[in-house]
């Protein structure tokens, strides 16, 4: 008894450290915000990669408002993959819930890389910005390649 | 000639000083851009307002963190109201580009709402973010009302 009150305590303590999945009333409010959240990273990430590969003039203070944005952005769809999001409008793979723990190595990397891209870009310079832009858009891919449909 | 060329160059400067919309090769990305900062942004905005309501337990961490993501949220989907993202899978209404000045200055309101939001989270307290949540979801709402079909 008092082993099944601890493992009640243990999962109302889980819940109660992931509100975010308490913040979807369906399923698709889940899948619409995950999609949205990673729309508005791609756009203000691929602001940055235009800033790397020259095709936008290089501006400090641009690319480091944009890397806090993808940063705080990258931390967001992840709490949004609950249970019986897999179906609806989405190309999440079911690989996505079969191999968890890859799917949160994968976004916990990108979080990683765009912490990286983050500190480069506040480091002024467009050299640093190019060396960290490679493995943080690699991470990106390395998770659609995996996890999404085509 | 000269004139032409000081013209010229005042379009120029106008250009490089909105670089955003530089950003949506086409109208249609631009609405489902200016859509998805929306999406996310209410969702947080209304993570603070379960807190502020008290449908949700007040959690001061949470609620400051939620306050500085629909602040940063709060600046982005004005860019992507640029001319011919009038049609489409939009509910914008033709007010928006109508009445530009008027729709300024309610998206400005909003984002002056938003800062005392995040002010009032970064106090700690629930009966400060209470005071702020009114107005700051008015300014939403005000806005959704004059330029938002339903």
């Amino acid at each position: 008894m008092k082993r099944t009150i601890s493992l009640i305590a243990s999962l109302a303590a889980l819940t109660l450290a992931l509100p975010a999945h308490a913040q979807f009333a369906k399923p698709e409010d889940a899948i619409k915000y995950r999609k949205a959240s990673l729309t508005v990273m791609a756009n203000h990430f691929g602001r940055i990669g235009a800033m790397a590969s020259g095709k936008a003039p290089y501006d400090a203070k641009a690319a480091a408002e944009n890397a806090d944005l993808v940063a705080a952005l990258g931390k967001l769809p992840w709490s949004a993959f609950g249970e019986g999001t897999d179906k609806g409008e989405t190309r999440a793979k079911p690989e996505i819930w079969k191999e968890s723990a890859k799917f949160k190595d994968a976004s916990d990397k990108m979080q990683t890389e765009l912490g990286k891209l983050q500190v480069a870009a506040k480091a002024g310079n467009v050299d640093a910005l190019k060396a960290a832009f490679g493995p943080a858009a690699a991470s990106c891919k390395a998770c659609h390649d995996n996890f999404r449909k085509d």
